[in-house]
């Protein structure tokens, strides 16, 4: 499968290079890098044997029907089912290549591959390239699966983007007629699952020397903002054991996020801003202001984290003499991929590799959404760094050749599990 | 000398409602309401018995001769010295009204309060009311007490306003001639010293329950910026074991400070800003600056600690896997007051108060200048909570009465002192 693999790099070189910002790979929510984005993929589906849609928010269908050899020695009593593979097509500002593109163009090469190898499937694929993941034209994410499993809402179609177009007003430009957010693509029944594949965004597999790993869950996570006010004062003339400082504290409260969640692995607690308003260099901060974000794969486990480092603030606070602040912004609850489909992605895994590894993938992705409607798997690949949403980001060719061979494998055995309940 | 005392509170209270902002009290150099500022306290002056002038720079200088009585019964082989007592005039941006004008007009009180008792001095004094000190209006501190003393350099006079006007245009405009920078007004045999009355601007006194204490020295201080660096990186997706967090080690290095400087009083480590560029709440900061402020009375002592500390913060960097840089932005050398001086101004506090109290300045003041021409000393007075550069900064009437019975007892046995010399 050498040729296949060159084939999915160039691609993504290619896709890379469709941008609505001249020097950066910049595409947002139905701009003219997405048209010619979906036009181009589009193409390579078609190349494939998917037969191709857009729908009216944007998104990318390419699909192909269940192979005839083996449906026609089986009773046609069901409609075929169908297995959904894919990710978004749009990026954030000044993106890498990968993050995205690669769950699309992927398991288009893959199915061209076994196009040329002659294997058909018993169920029906769809490819899916959503048009919007990473909410940088509109402050809503994942309007594009939202729209494909029909939890789009009239309350969404209010957005702005920073024009002041209304999301409504995107949407009915592009489809060329009034637009009422649709009910889900398929009805539940009908689906086997939905498959990701997308880059880590993380170093835990390029630690552990693994090109690719399974995603057990989508973390829970939690994000806040905690104040700590103390007493401003004279750096010069104010005595140490007479400061209430609020940096101080804050400082304290860092380090103990940082030891709690590092002896408590998948947690993982992170303050990622922090503040000190009306701050000088000769003044003992009065106040300071940072964030905190706690994401564990189990829910339960999360949210007791974050009641623990809270807790932990006031204590801190109290003894200090400082008052705490607790502002909580976000909180999006853990999204468990399926046990099944995921054992079935972990043996192609295991059988490309050698091992397999799990992971917990701390990002949110489209099978946030698409969990709603139908069992999910992920496959994470190796990247660089653990970078992303930059130009370096960077999956080595040899990885993705993995990758690519695990999403066959997947497919062929998927068939072969069908053939055999049937047979 | 309930009266004095009445008279020193309401005085300061009218001083403080001259000023250039309505609403606030802000008096810069040589602004609208330092002329008004200077024709009030000059008015204060002559009916004290002051003869008063102005020099170029706007610094309001009250001369009292030596008495007559003393000097008369003295062979005249040398002229009279003179005793210089003061503070500045100018304030901050919406200042409290003690800052300075309360080691200008105390003095002023107290030399009325000697003429009332019929009580001459066999030594001269002026009274000086400086015309810069906060750094307002232009970014050098301390102009009035530089001009004074003859510190003025021609460089000095290219600073420029926010109106782009330079020191020399603002000095000649009101002046009205032009300006060379004078050499000092005394020459250093013909001084006594300089005695400056200050609020402490910090919390000691009141921790102690003290009116008043004398100050040891004004201490000496270094100011920088340290930059930790580390790797930015995606707050889900990187475990704690991966990370390398700028602003953790930022956190370590803040505590380390605290408690380092809090087990070797007097030495103080401020930490009063810092900043996380690029800093989002879903990503590991790969960046911290942050200010490091360190004080100590001993020059030596202060350039020790700043170098313990930066070599913690270098093996912080170093066990984190960051990097570190240090820039060192301020430096002062600590300036000791004399200890005779300060006995003498010790013993008047013990007289009035009990006892007393040695504090160390960790503020600068006009009194930096002034060391370099004359002995110096100060009397350091209760503020409220330590605050000052702000409306709600206040010093008790009791204890303004406390401090200027200090001042009135140190001039009455400084007389003593100079008779039982020549008797």
């Amino acid at each position: 499968m050498p040729h296949a693999a060159q084939q999915l790099a160039r691609r993504l070189d290619e896709l890379g290079r469709v941008t609505d910002e001249p020097g950066r790979l910049t595409r947002t929510f139905l701009s003219p890098a997405m048209e010619r984005a979906n036009a181009l993929v589009g193409k390579w589906m078609q190349e494939a044997g998917l037969t191709v849609r857009e729908d009216d928010t944007g998104n990318l269908i390419g699909r192909l029907p269940a192979g005839p050899a083996l449906v026609a020695g089986a009773t046609r009593t069901r409609k075929p089912k169908t297995l959904l593979l894919g990710s978004h097509l749009d990026t954030v500002r000044n993106a890498g290549r990968f993050d995205g593109a690669l769950g699309v163009v992927l398991p288009i090469v893959a199915l061209a591959e076994l196009k040329r190898r002659g294997v058909t499937l018993p169920f029906a694929v769809e490819v899916l390239g959503f048009s919007e993941e990473e909410a940088v034209r509109f402050t809503g994410a994942y309007l594009g699966s939202k729209a494909y499993t029909g939890r789009l809402r009239a309350a969404d179609l209010l957005l702005t983007d920073s024009r002041a177009n209304t999301l409504r007003e995107v949407i009915e430009a592009h489809a060329g007629h009034h637009y009422t957010p649709p009910k889900a693509a398929h009805r539940r029944g009908d689906l086997l699952g939905y498959v990701e594949v997308h880059i880590e965004q993380g170093p835990v597999l390029e630690d552990r020397k693994l090109a690719v790993g399974v995603v057990s869950a989508i973390a829970s996570q939690t994000r806040g903002r905690l104040t700590f006010r103390g007493r401003a004062g004279h750096a010069g003339t104010t005595p140490m054991n007479l400061r209430r400082d609020a940096l101080a504290g804050a400082a304290e409260f860092i380090l103990f996020a940082e030891k709690y969640a590092g002896g408590r692995p998948p947690l993982v607690a992170t303050v990622g801003t922090l503040a000190v308003p009306s701050g000088a260099a000769n003044v003992i901060p009065g106040e300071t202001v940072l964030s905190l974000d706690v994401r564990h794969p189990d829910d339960t486990a999360c949210r007791r984290a974050v009641d623990h480092l809270i807790a932990e603030a006031q204590d801190i606070a109290r003894r200090r003499g400082l008052t705490l602040a607790w502002q909580q912004t976000m909180k999006h609850r853990a999204t468990p991929c399926s046990p099944e489909l995921t054992a079935a992605l972990d043996r192609s895994v295991r059988a490309v590799q050698g091992k397999s590894l799990a992971l917990v993938s701390g990002a949110g992705h489209d099978g946030v959404i698409m969990a709603d409607l139908t069992p999910i798997a992920m496959l994470f690949v190796r990247c660089r760094d653990g970078l992303s949403h930059h130009p370096d980001e960077y999956a080595a060719p040899a990885d993705l050749a993995v990758a690519l061979q695990v999403m066959v494998d997947f497919l062929e055995r998927l068939a072969a599990d069908f053939a055999k309940e049937r047979g």
